[in-house]
Protein backbone atom coordinates (compact mmCIF):
# COMPACT_ATOMS: atom_id res chain seq x y z
CA UNK A 1 0.00 0.00 0.00
CA UNK A 2 1.52 3.27 -1.03
CA UNK A 3 -1.24 6.24 -0.25
CA UNK A 4 -0.28 8.82 -2.41
CA UNK A 5 2.85 7.86 -4.07
CA UNK A 6 4.55 8.23 -0.16
CA UNK A 7 7.97 6.05 0.23
CA UNK A 8 7.29 3.74 3.25
CA UNK A 9 11.05 5.18 4.60
CA UNK A 10 8.78 8.99 5.08
CA UNK A 11 6.03 7.23 7.08
CA UNK A 12 8.33 5.90 8.99
CA UNK A 13 9.97 8.96 10.32
CA UNK A 14 6.99 10.62 10.15
CA UNK A 15 5.97 9.77 14.04
CA UNK A 16 9.23 10.99 14.98
CA UNK A 17 8.28 14.19 13.61
CA UNK A 18 5.15 14.49 15.56
CA UNK A 19 6.60 13.34 18.75
CA UNK A 20 9.68 16.39 18.24
CA UNK A 21 7.32 18.57 17.59
CA UNK A 22 4.78 17.51 20.39
CA UNK A 23 8.39 18.44 22.89
CA UNK A 24 8.92 21.59 21.26
CA UNK A 25 5.13 22.21 21.63
CA UNK A 26 5.09 21.26 25.42
CA UNK A 27 8.11 23.39 25.60
CA UNK A 28 6.44 26.46 24.69
CA UNK A 29 7.99 26.75 21.44
CA UNK A 30 5.89 28.72 17.99
CA UNK A 31 8.38 28.39 15.36
CA UNK A 32 11.14 26.72 14.09
CA UNK A 33 13.48 26.71 11.41
CA UNK A 34 14.24 23.66 9.58
CA UNK A 35 18.40 23.96 10.64
CA UNK A 36 17.22 23.72 14.36
CA UNK A 37 15.05 20.87 14.04
CA UNK A 38 17.57 19.30 11.84
CA UNK A 39 20.38 19.64 15.01
CA UNK A 40 17.53 18.20 17.46
CA UNK A 41 16.61 15.26 15.82
CA UNK A 42 20.10 14.19 14.49
CA UNK A 43 19.16 14.24 10.59
CA UNK A 44 20.01 16.63 7.79
CA UNK A 45 18.05 20.34 7.05
CA UNK A 46 17.29 19.02 3.85
CA UNK A 47 15.81 15.44 4.83
CA UNK A 48 13.65 17.35 6.66
CA UNK A 49 12.29 19.74 4.06
CA UNK A 50 12.49 17.04 1.49
CA UNK A 51 10.15 14.82 3.80
CA UNK A 52 7.84 17.54 4.50
CA UNK A 53 7.65 18.65 0.98
CA UNK A 54 5.66 15.07 0.64
CA UNK A 55 2.73 16.93 1.92
CA UNK A 56 3.02 20.08 0.57
CA UNK A 57 5.62 21.75 2.82
CA UNK A 58 3.85 23.86 5.81
CA UNK A 59 7.15 26.36 6.13
CA UNK A 60 7.59 29.47 4.92
CA UNK A 61 10.93 30.39 3.83
CA UNK A 62 12.91 32.54 5.80
CA UNK A 63 9.83 31.67 8.79
CA UNK A 64 10.80 28.39 9.49
CA UNK A 65 7.81 26.22 10.73
CA UNK A 66 4.84 27.12 12.83
CA UNK A 67 4.99 24.00 15.66
CA UNK A 68 1.93 24.00 16.61
CA UNK A 69 0.04 23.97 13.05
CA UNK A 70 3.01 21.27 12.12
CA UNK A 71 2.23 19.15 14.64
CA UNK A 72 -1.43 19.26 14.19
CA UNK A 73 -1.11 18.71 10.29
CA UNK A 74 1.05 15.37 10.60
CA UNK A 75 -1.31 14.27 13.54
CA UNK A 76 -4.24 14.58 10.76
CA UNK A 77 -1.79 12.68 8.21
CA UNK A 78 -1.15 10.11 10.63
CA UNK A 79 -4.72 9.95 11.40
CA UNK A 80 -4.50 10.71 15.00
CA UNK A 81 -7.11 13.93 14.58
CA UNK A 82 -9.86 11.11 14.99
CA UNK A 83 -10.72 7.98 17.33
CA UNK A 84 -9.98 4.58 16.63
CA UNK A 85 -11.10 1.56 18.86
CA UNK A 86 -9.40 -1.12 19.27
CA UNK A 87 -9.12 -4.37 20.92
CA UNK A 88 -6.66 -6.67 22.25
CA UNK A 89 -6.68 -10.71 21.37
CA UNK A 90 -4.47 -12.60 24.17
CA UNK A 91 -4.54 -10.80 27.57
CA UNK A 92 -1.08 -12.50 28.57
CA UNK A 93 1.77 -10.33 29.71
CA UNK A 94 2.24 -8.58 27.10
CA UNK A 95 -1.10 -8.00 26.43
CA UNK A 96 -2.04 -6.65 29.56
CA UNK A 97 0.97 -4.38 29.08
CA UNK A 98 -0.38 -2.64 26.06
CA UNK A 99 -3.88 -2.30 27.83
CA UNK A 100 -2.03 -0.66 30.42
CA UNK A 101 -0.14 1.91 28.04
CA UNK A 102 -2.57 5.30 28.08
CA UNK A 103 -0.65 6.79 25.74
CA UNK A 104 -2.34 5.29 22.99
CA UNK A 105 -5.71 6.84 24.03
CA UNK A 106 -3.99 10.73 24.38
CA UNK A 107 -3.36 9.57 20.56
CA UNK A 108 -6.86 9.09 19.86
CA UNK A 109 -6.26 4.82 20.03
CA UNK A 110 -9.25 3.66 22.22
CA UNK A 111 -8.54 0.70 23.78
CA UNK A 112 -12.21 -1.51 24.48
CA UNK A 113 -12.10 -5.01 24.74
CA UNK A 114 -9.72 -7.76 25.59
CA UNK A 115 -10.07 -10.79 24.71
CA UNK A 116 -8.41 -14.49 26.17
CA UNK A 117 -9.14 -18.03 25.95
CA UNK A 118 -8.11 -18.81 29.51
CA UNK A 119 -11.16 -19.03 31.65
CA UNK A 120 -9.20 -17.69 34.87
CA UNK A 121 -8.88 -14.48 33.25
CA UNK A 122 -12.64 -14.16 32.78
CA UNK A 123 -14.14 -11.63 34.19
CA UNK A 124 -10.99 -9.83 35.56
CA UNK A 125 -10.10 -5.85 34.45
CA UNK A 126 -7.46 -4.19 33.27
CA UNK A 127 -7.65 -0.38 33.84
CA UNK A 128 -11.46 -1.04 34.27
CA UNK A 129 -11.55 -2.80 30.92
CA UNK A 130 -12.62 -6.36 30.96
CA UNK A 131 -11.14 -9.52 29.20
CA UNK A 132 -13.98 -11.52 27.83
CA UNK A 133 -13.73 -14.75 26.39
CA UNK A 134 -13.21 -15.67 22.60
CA UNK A 135 -16.97 -16.67 21.81
CA UNK A 136 -17.81 -12.86 22.30
CA UNK A 137 -15.40 -11.87 19.91
CA UNK A 138 -17.70 -11.62 17.04
CA UNK A 139 -20.44 -9.55 18.50
CA UNK A 140 -18.39 -7.50 20.24
CA UNK A 141 -16.38 -6.03 16.92
CA UNK A 142 -19.74 -5.42 15.19
CA UNK A 143 -21.23 -3.43 18.39
CA UNK A 144 -18.47 -1.63 18.67
CA UNK A 145 -17.02 -0.42 15.92
CA UNK A 146 -13.41 -1.92 16.35
CA UNK A 147 -11.35 -1.05 13.94
CA UNK A 148 -8.09 -2.77 14.79
CA UNK A 149 -7.35 -5.93 16.62
CA UNK A 150 -3.66 -6.23 18.67
CA UNK A 151 -2.55 -9.66 18.25
CA UNK A 152 -0.99 -10.99 21.30
CA UNK A 153 -1.37 -14.58 20.91
CA UNK A 154 1.22 -17.62 19.88
CA UNK A 155 2.42 -18.00 16.83
CA UNK A 156 0.01 -20.96 15.67
CA UNK A 157 -2.86 -19.35 16.72
CA UNK A 158 -2.68 -16.02 15.13
CA UNK A 159 -3.39 -16.83 11.28
CA UNK A 160 -6.53 -18.72 11.95
CA UNK A 161 -7.55 -15.59 14.76
CA UNK A 162 -6.32 -13.14 12.13
CA UNK A 163 -8.81 -14.85 9.54
CA UNK A 164 -11.27 -14.71 11.70
CA UNK A 165 -10.53 -11.17 12.33
CA UNK A 166 -10.98 -10.20 8.69
CA UNK A 167 -14.55 -12.08 8.16
CA UNK A 168 -15.53 -10.29 10.87
CA UNK A 169 -14.84 -6.69 9.90
CA UNK A 170 -11.74 -5.57 11.59
CA UNK A 171 -9.72 -2.88 9.04
CA UNK A 172 -6.17 -3.23 10.59
CA UNK A 173 -4.48 -5.92 13.08
CA UNK A 174 -1.39 -4.69 15.07
CA UNK A 175 0.50 -8.58 14.95
CA UNK A 176 2.81 -9.25 17.77
CA UNK A 177 3.22 -12.72 16.66
CA UNK A 178 5.99 -13.91 15.49
CA UNK A 179 4.40 -14.78 12.10
CA UNK A 180 3.44 -13.45 8.91
CA UNK A 181 -0.21 -13.59 8.49
CA UNK A 182 -1.03 -13.42 4.51
CA UNK A 183 -4.53 -11.40 4.94
CA UNK A 184 -5.84 -9.59 1.89
CA UNK A 185 -4.76 -6.29 0.50
CA UNK A 186 -6.76 -4.36 1.75
CA UNK A 187 -6.17 -5.55 5.56
CA UNK A 188 -3.39 -3.13 6.81
CA UNK A 189 -1.11 -4.98 8.87
CA UNK A 190 2.28 -3.38 11.12
CA UNK A 191 4.33 -5.85 12.37
CA UNK A 192 5.80 -5.77 15.77
CA UNK A 193 8.37 -9.08 15.53
CA UNK A 194 10.42 -8.50 18.77
CA UNK A 195 13.07 -10.98 18.30
CA UNK A 196 13.62 -9.99 15.01
CA UNK A 197 14.64 -6.79 16.61
CA UNK A 198 17.08 -8.42 19.35
CA UNK A 199 18.78 -10.30 16.24
CA UNK A 200 19.64 -6.61 14.64
CA UNK A 201 20.87 -5.45 17.82
CA UNK A 202 23.13 -8.56 18.48
CA UNK A 203 24.43 -7.94 14.13
CA UNK A 204 25.04 -4.22 15.16
CA UNK A 205 27.03 -4.96 18.37
CA UNK A 206 28.84 -8.23 16.36
CA UNK A 207 29.64 -6.12 13.29
CA UNK A 208 30.95 -3.00 16.05
CA UNK A 209 33.39 -5.31 17.68
CA UNK A 210 35.09 -6.79 13.95
CA UNK A 211 35.66 -3.34 13.17
CA UNK A 212 36.94 -2.33 15.96
CA UNK A 213 38.90 -5.57 16.39
CA UNK A 214 40.25 -4.87 12.75
CA UNK A 215 41.70 -1.47 13.61
CA UNK A 216 43.75 -2.18 16.50
CA UNK B 1 27.36 2.04 12.03
CA UNK B 2 27.28 0.08 8.26
CA UNK B 3 29.46 -3.22 9.06
CA UNK B 4 30.98 -4.58 5.99
CA UNK B 5 29.39 -2.34 3.81
CA UNK B 6 25.55 -4.33 4.26
CA UNK B 7 22.48 -1.59 4.13
CA UNK B 8 20.64 -1.67 6.96
CA UNK B 9 17.99 -2.34 4.85
CA UNK B 10 19.38 -5.84 4.22
CA UNK B 11 20.08 -6.34 8.07
CA UNK B 12 16.23 -5.56 8.46
CA UNK B 13 15.73 -8.73 6.79
CA UNK B 14 18.02 -11.14 8.19
CA UNK B 15 15.92 -12.28 10.88
CA UNK B 16 13.09 -13.28 8.92
CA UNK B 17 15.41 -14.82 6.43
CA UNK B 18 16.00 -16.52 9.07
CA UNK B 19 12.42 -17.29 10.58
CA UNK B 20 11.39 -19.28 7.47
CA UNK B 21 15.02 -21.08 7.00
CA UNK B 22 13.93 -22.29 10.77
CA UNK B 23 10.32 -23.42 10.11
CA UNK B 24 11.80 -25.62 6.79
CA UNK B 25 14.39 -27.03 9.05
CA UNK B 26 11.49 -27.93 11.32
CA UNK B 27 9.30 -29.18 8.66
CA UNK B 28 12.31 -31.27 7.40
CA UNK B 29 12.61 -29.62 4.54
CA UNK B 30 16.85 -29.64 3.41
CA UNK B 31 17.26 -28.10 0.68
CA UNK B 32 15.30 -24.93 -1.30
CA UNK B 33 15.26 -22.95 -4.25
CA UNK B 34 15.11 -19.53 -4.51
CA UNK B 35 12.42 -19.61 -6.60
CA UNK B 36 10.32 -21.68 -3.47
CA UNK B 37 11.92 -19.53 -1.11
CA UNK B 38 10.51 -16.14 -2.38
CA UNK B 39 6.85 -17.69 -2.70
CA UNK B 40 6.97 -18.70 0.42
CA UNK B 41 8.17 -15.24 1.97
CA UNK B 42 6.44 -13.13 -1.04
CA UNK B 43 9.80 -11.32 -1.48
CA UNK B 44 11.27 -11.63 -5.01
CA UNK B 45 13.59 -14.48 -5.79
CA UNK B 46 16.13 -12.17 -7.46
CA UNK B 47 15.59 -9.82 -3.85
CA UNK B 48 16.81 -13.26 -2.06
CA UNK B 49 19.73 -13.96 -4.20
CA UNK B 50 20.85 -10.47 -4.18
CA UNK B 51 20.08 -10.60 -0.35
CA UNK B 52 22.48 -13.41 0.15
CA UNK B 53 24.95 -12.78 -1.88
CA UNK B 54 25.87 -9.85 0.22
CA UNK B 55 27.49 -12.35 2.84
CA UNK B 56 28.73 -14.78 -0.26
CA UNK B 57 26.23 -16.39 -1.78
CA UNK B 58 25.33 -19.85 -0.21
CA UNK B 59 23.62 -21.05 -3.16
CA UNK B 60 24.96 -23.66 -5.96
CA UNK B 61 23.17 -22.61 -8.90
CA UNK B 62 20.60 -25.18 -9.94
CA UNK B 63 20.88 -27.35 -6.29
CA UNK B 64 19.16 -24.36 -4.35
CA UNK B 65 20.15 -23.59 -0.84
CA UNK B 66 20.76 -26.10 2.14
CA UNK B 67 18.37 -25.45 4.19
CA UNK B 68 20.64 -26.26 7.75
CA UNK B 69 23.81 -24.52 6.29
CA UNK B 70 22.27 -21.28 5.60
CA UNK B 71 20.08 -20.94 8.69
CA UNK B 72 22.90 -22.41 10.77
CA UNK B 73 25.04 -19.30 8.81
CA UNK B 74 22.90 -16.32 8.90
CA UNK B 75 22.38 -17.46 12.92
CA UNK B 76 26.02 -16.91 12.50
CA UNK B 77 25.93 -13.31 10.64
CA UNK B 78 23.02 -12.57 13.39
CA UNK B 79 25.59 -13.44 16.31
CA UNK B 80 22.79 -16.37 17.50
CA UNK B 81 25.38 -18.65 17.87
CA UNK B 82 27.20 -17.60 20.89
CA UNK B 83 24.83 -15.80 24.06
CA UNK B 84 24.24 -12.68 25.05
CA UNK B 85 23.73 -11.42 28.55
CA UNK B 86 20.35 -9.28 29.39
CA UNK B 87 19.17 -7.33 32.03
CA UNK B 88 15.66 -5.38 32.28
CA UNK B 89 15.35 -2.05 33.61
CA UNK B 90 11.99 -1.30 34.75
CA UNK B 91 10.10 -4.47 35.54
CA UNK B 92 6.62 -3.12 35.31
CA UNK B 93 4.33 -4.48 32.54
CA UNK B 94 6.37 -4.87 29.79
CA UNK B 95 9.53 -5.53 31.48
CA UNK B 96 7.52 -8.82 33.09
CA UNK B 97 6.37 -9.78 29.96
CA UNK B 98 10.09 -9.37 27.87
CA UNK B 99 11.14 -11.43 30.70
CA UNK B 100 8.66 -14.09 30.32
CA UNK B 101 9.69 -14.76 26.65
CA UNK B 102 11.40 -18.25 26.74
CA UNK B 103 11.88 -17.63 22.52
CA UNK B 104 14.44 -14.94 23.54
CA UNK B 105 16.88 -17.69 25.33
CA UNK B 106 16.59 -20.03 22.67
CA UNK B 107 18.45 -17.45 20.41
CA UNK B 108 20.71 -17.08 23.09
CA UNK B 109 20.21 -14.19 24.80
CA UNK B 110 19.55 -15.05 28.52
CA UNK B 111 18.13 -12.72 30.62
CA UNK B 112 20.75 -12.52 33.94
CA UNK B 113 18.55 -9.75 35.74
CA UNK B 114 15.33 -7.23 36.69
CA UNK B 115 15.83 -4.53 37.93
CA UNK B 116 12.83 -1.03 39.42
CA UNK B 117 12.71 1.58 41.68
CA UNK B 118 9.75 0.26 43.23
CA UNK B 119 10.36 -1.53 46.69
CA UNK B 120 7.08 -3.66 46.62
CA UNK B 121 9.07 -5.35 43.97
CA UNK B 122 11.88 -6.33 46.01
CA UNK B 123 12.55 -10.05 45.86
CA UNK B 124 9.67 -10.50 43.99
CA UNK B 125 10.99 -13.08 41.12
CA UNK B 126 9.74 -13.43 37.78
CA UNK B 127 10.95 -17.04 36.00
CA UNK B 128 13.37 -17.47 38.71
CA UNK B 129 14.73 -14.22 37.96
CA UNK B 130 14.96 -11.85 40.96
CA UNK B 131 13.83 -8.45 40.95
CA UNK B 132 16.36 -5.79 42.15
CA UNK B 133 16.66 -2.39 43.24
CA UNK B 134 18.73 -0.04 41.22
CA UNK B 135 21.63 0.28 44.00
CA UNK B 136 22.56 -2.88 43.41
CA UNK B 137 22.41 -2.31 39.36
CA UNK B 138 26.63 -1.28 38.67
CA UNK B 139 27.93 -4.07 40.30
CA UNK B 140 25.88 -6.76 38.91
CA UNK B 141 26.90 -5.35 35.51
CA UNK B 142 30.39 -6.19 36.38
CA UNK B 143 30.17 -9.69 37.93
CA UNK B 144 27.59 -10.72 35.65
CA UNK B 145 29.55 -9.62 32.11
CA UNK B 146 25.88 -8.09 30.86
CA UNK B 147 26.18 -6.71 27.49
CA UNK B 148 22.10 -5.91 26.52
CA UNK B 149 20.07 -3.74 28.56
CA UNK B 150 16.71 -3.38 28.30
CA UNK B 151 15.09 -0.77 28.76
CA UNK B 152 11.35 -0.68 29.86
CA UNK B 153 10.97 2.82 32.19
CA UNK B 154 9.59 6.29 31.76
CA UNK B 155 10.85 8.72 28.85
CA UNK B 156 11.59 11.07 31.49
CA UNK B 157 13.96 8.52 33.21
CA UNK B 158 15.13 6.82 29.89
CA UNK B 159 18.20 9.47 29.51
CA UNK B 160 19.85 9.56 32.41
CA UNK B 161 19.44 5.44 33.11
CA UNK B 162 21.21 5.23 29.41
CA UNK B 163 23.78 7.30 30.42
CA UNK B 164 24.91 5.45 33.48
CA UNK B 165 24.73 1.68 31.93
CA UNK B 166 26.82 3.07 29.43
CA UNK B 167 29.45 4.15 31.97
CA UNK B 168 29.21 1.08 33.46
CA UNK B 169 29.95 -1.30 30.67
CA UNK B 170 26.77 -1.74 28.90
CA UNK B 171 27.43 -2.68 24.78
CA UNK B 172 23.97 -2.07 23.76
CA UNK B 173 20.70 -0.98 24.36
CA UNK B 174 17.19 -2.19 23.12
CA UNK B 175 14.86 0.94 24.52
CA UNK B 176 11.10 0.47 24.72
CA UNK B 177 11.40 4.15 25.98
CA UNK B 178 9.73 6.80 24.08
CA UNK B 179 12.57 9.18 23.35
CA UNK B 180 15.88 9.33 21.25
CA UNK B 181 18.86 8.49 23.59
CA UNK B 182 21.19 10.03 21.97
CA UNK B 183 24.50 7.77 23.12
CA UNK B 184 28.26 7.63 21.73
CA UNK B 185 28.55 6.13 18.57
CA UNK B 186 30.22 2.88 19.86
CA UNK B 187 26.65 2.00 21.76
CA UNK B 188 24.33 -0.13 19.84
CA UNK B 189 21.16 1.13 20.02
CA UNK B 190 17.91 -0.45 18.78
CA UNK B 191 14.56 1.28 19.54
CA UNK B 192 11.10 -0.13 19.67
CA UNK B 193 8.65 2.91 19.60
CA UNK B 194 5.52 1.02 19.98
CA UNK B 195 3.23 4.37 19.98
CA UNK B 196 5.09 5.52 16.19
CA UNK B 197 4.14 1.86 15.15
CA UNK B 198 0.80 2.23 15.99
CA UNK B 199 0.82 5.82 13.96
CA UNK B 200 2.00 3.84 10.84
CA UNK B 201 -0.92 1.56 10.94
CA UNK B 202 -3.23 4.10 11.58
CA UNK B 203 -1.57 6.35 9.11
CA UNK B 204 -1.87 3.16 6.17
CA UNK B 205 -5.60 2.83 7.36
CA UNK B 206 -6.76 6.62 6.30
CA UNK B 207 -4.56 6.24 3.43
CA UNK B 208 -6.50 2.80 2.28
CA UNK B 209 -9.91 4.46 2.81
CA UNK B 210 -8.75 7.86 0.91
CA UNK B 211 -8.02 5.62 -1.89
CA UNK B 212 -10.62 3.64 -1.93
CA UNK B 213 -13.54 6.18 -1.47
CA UNK B 214 -11.80 8.03 -4.80
CA UNK B 215 -12.58 5.12 -7.23
CA UNK B 216 -15.63 4.81 -5.81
Amino acid sequence: MEGKGISQAVIRRLPRYYRYLGELLEDGVERISSNDLSKRMKVTASQIRQDLNNFGGFGQQGYGYNVKYLHSEIGKILGLDREHNMIIIGAGNLGQALANYTAFERSGFMLKGLFDVNPTLAGVTVRGIEIRMMDELKSFIRNNDIEIAILTIPKTKAVAVANMLVENGIRAIWNFAHTDLNLPEHIVVENVHLSESLMRLSYNVLRYEEKHQKKK
